[in-house]
């Protein structure tokens, strides 16, 4: 990778430079491959995690792929919090649990049977716990490319996410996004100012073994759909 | 890449299967650098897109990346606008130019000076406009991992956006996401109805060379953040 230049410029001597471009076509078939690999290969995990700590190299690899996600205006409105404390996993967990029984009063039918008996988060047993959250007042009350959707800045934090999601998968990391928390508790336990969002809860570890398809359609909760039927050609409703 | 099984699901006769585990451990070192090497130089393209159409094999490869992100309880709540029409580019880059001026008045200082000069769209030069949405009805009133955050189907569609990105940096394909719109006027235009939000529209076509940093910090318009300024351990604020 051609990332040498990318990490002399974030130890933070940036002079501003002459544009540069350079040639970039496709990659070769191996290259896009892998590229492909990941993104169809990766899975939301819950129950995978191996016990082994991860690295500050391989972690530290993972949040600077993170780090060059687009951001509107090139704002990076991120910040990463690492979380290796069992106290904070505990309390995590607990708020966790508080929601998800919220959570299981709001099915009804075959889902209401099914929710109680799907595992839908590994905080305890994932090594690292990382929260991706957004500053909504990083870069000032003016940004480029904010001025008419204010919400481009949380846009970004998700960018991030999902940079982070596919080098993971690359790397041998499992990722599982818990998603199930009261706002307030969350802010709570991570000390968060009220101008910054929790965008994403993530729980990382090594993992050996993946599904083969998403979790929860191989649980029977729901299928994948067909593509065909999500696209439209120029207008909403007009068949491609 | 495996994704020959996943292309027999999405064909739509899918039978609720075992839960099959399968090995899927770290990438070899070359594929690895592949994943970063997607990551690192994806840009966000607004002036070097040719004239050369996409292909229907490349554009749904593209597609089925988007299709293929994670979403809240597999909810998959993402529709695909393909707009190859220069009717509809012609209306899209009127309303681009409405909102651009107003944002235009927005800036103060150097800022102001400089906003006109910066080309922050290609949605004519570029052969195919695609329009990511996200359906927030899919699924029903109750959708797994969004009874406490309503706005996770929103991330799921912002998912599909940078699974998209990734895989068209490794097919030669420039993404430029376009985000100064009057909402109403996209929504217009697009015939969306009330209850699909317009998450990005993104311009899309073949670039056979591209910046070697951002663009708008080779402009001048900001720097990169050192990542370690963005980095806590346990709790908002502790050093890490």
């Amino acid at each position: 990778m051609d990332g040498g230049r990318v990490t002399v410029k974030d130890k933070g001597t940036v002079v501003p430079s002459i544009p540069t471009i350079a040639p970039a076509g496709a990659f070769d078939e191996a290259d896009r491959d892998a590229v492909y690999r990941a993104i169809y290969t990766r899975r939301d995990v819950r129950s995978q995690f191996r016990p082994e700590p991860i690295s500050d190299e391989v972690l530290n690899r993972l949040l600077m792929a993170a780090h060059h996600a687009p951001s509107v205006g090139f704002m990076q409105p991120w910040n990463f919090i690492v979380i290796r404390s069992d106290g904070v996993k505990s309390q995590v967990r607990a708020a966790f649990d508080v929601a998800n029984n919220e959570a299981a009063e709001m099915f009804s039918g075959e889902e209401r049977v099914l929710y109680p008996h799907l595992k839908l988060q590994g905080i305890s047993e994932a090594p690292v716990n990382l929260c991706i959250t957004c500053d909504r007042t990083r870069g000032g009350p003016v940004v480029l490319g904010r001025t008419h959707n204010r919400d481009m800045d949380i846009y970004s934090s998700v960018c991030a996410v999902q940079n982070l999601w596919l080098a993971a998968r690359a790397e041998g990391i499992g990722v599982g996004w818990v998603s199930i928390f009261r706002d307030v508790d969350i802010r709570a336990i991570l000390g968060l100012p009220d101008h910054v969002v929790p965008v994403a809860y993530l729980c990382l570890g090594h993992v050996t073994e993946l599904y083969e398809e998403p979790e929860l359609q191989a649980s029977g909760w729901r299928q994948r759909l067909p593509l065909e039927q999500l696209l439209f050609r120029d207008r909403w409703g007009e068949a491609m």
